[in-house]
């Protein structure tokens, strides 16, 4: 019984660090397609995002078996709960990504971030591309000094957020409206896969130190509305 | 055994509708709040989230708690799992309402939403409220007409959505950056509200039918990115 148990709970793991992987991928491609007008790997990434759903809902109806045919307690339960939380998040970090390819093939054959936006927005790809391969680092080994990595690309992710907001609003703004709005939506939609990554993160360390820092005291997204 | 499992989930569901009920208030208060540029109205909302956060955790508790003493199977165990993910559902209705009132209150004095605009937010703000009342019933009564009011309300916030984008895009609009960014904003925590509340309408639908209408396939505010 406990054998059975430790595959299937090593498949779980396995499973969520297989979506955090896909994720990376959807993140990492998203970006380029954003900054490179690149529409065949925007299209990728939204063709792809099913596969990260599919794995959720897998993921889900192992959780649910091992739940019920084990009945585990302590740790394992904790364990097994989440998962189920962890894999919610993934498949929201998938949708976060496909959304920035949805805007990248909106604007196609346009670029949809402004030029003097563009080193912004590439330091917001790759915070995030930094935290979903860390993720799956964290969920593959469990090491903590990872986590605080994550946190600190969220710090980063938060700041360049910020940073966009200022170069808005300083005055000397003069993108179209449709550059305004996309500004906004894809800053938010990096900003909010950061968090993501922190609750994950803080999940894992929870697992691992028994500690949970309450990841809703993690700021999401508000500074720009509160600007 | 099973009169304390009864009395335990019993529990579970009178939280969730608790936390439904707070959500629906913040909603509420939130839209007026942003409408009239009510500044102590918008504190009351920001300063009543903890509540909803902290129901959270009591809940979730609960759920790993009922989960370790009675191991429950079958469709216990599917209402068990299904009120862990309402409820973190429900604390991010609770975060878009403190987001909306967060925008109110950063623009106090003046008002976030740009004149022409009004109406519009008066009706998603309606809708929003709508969805979090009947989301509160369709918790305590499992009445699955309920549900499906639920999604119309849902299109409608989608149509509104729509709407703003249109309006910002149309080239008649004049507005200021601030203004842009706001209604961008704004109108995508509405929409990912609405998302949220048939996102629960489709699990107590699982739970009463047992036929679950994948809520990934909802769509999730990219609208506005693709058009």
């Amino acid at each position: 019984m406990r054998e059975i148990f430790e595959a299937e709970l090593k498949q779980v793991g396995d499973d969520l660090a297989e979506m955090s992987r896909l994720v990376e991928t959807a993140v990492g491609k998203a970006g380029q397609a954003l900054l490179t007008a690149d529409l065949q790997l925007a299209q990728q990434v939204i063709a792809a995002d099913h596969t990260i759903d599919a794995l959720e809902n897998e993921l889900d109806e192992r959780c649910v078996y091992l739940l019920a045919q084990q009945a585990p307690v302590a740790t394992d339960l904790r364990v097994v709960v989440s998962a189920l939380r962890m894999s919610a998040t993934l498949e929201r970090m998938g949708d976060l990504a496909r959304h920035i390819a949805q805007v990248a093939r909106g604007r196609y054959p346009s670029h949809a971030i402004e030029p003097s936006l563009h080193r912004t927005f590439e330091q917001m790809s790759d915070a995030a591309v930094r935290v979903a391969r860390r993720t799956t680092t964290l969920l593959t080994t469990r090491d903590l000094t990872v986590a605080s990595n994550i946190e600190r690309d969220d710090d980063l992710l938060d700041h360049l957020h910020q940073d966009t907001f200022v170069a808005m609003l300083d005055g000397t703004w003069s993108a179209t409206t449709q550059e305004t709005v996309d500004v906004t939506l894809v800053a938010r939609y990096y900003e909010r896969f950061g968090d993501h990554g922190v609750s994950i993160a803080k999940r894992v360390t929870y697992l691992v130190t028994g500690d949970f820092a309450d990841d809703r005291a993690v700021p999401s997204g508000t500074a720009g509305a509160t600007a």
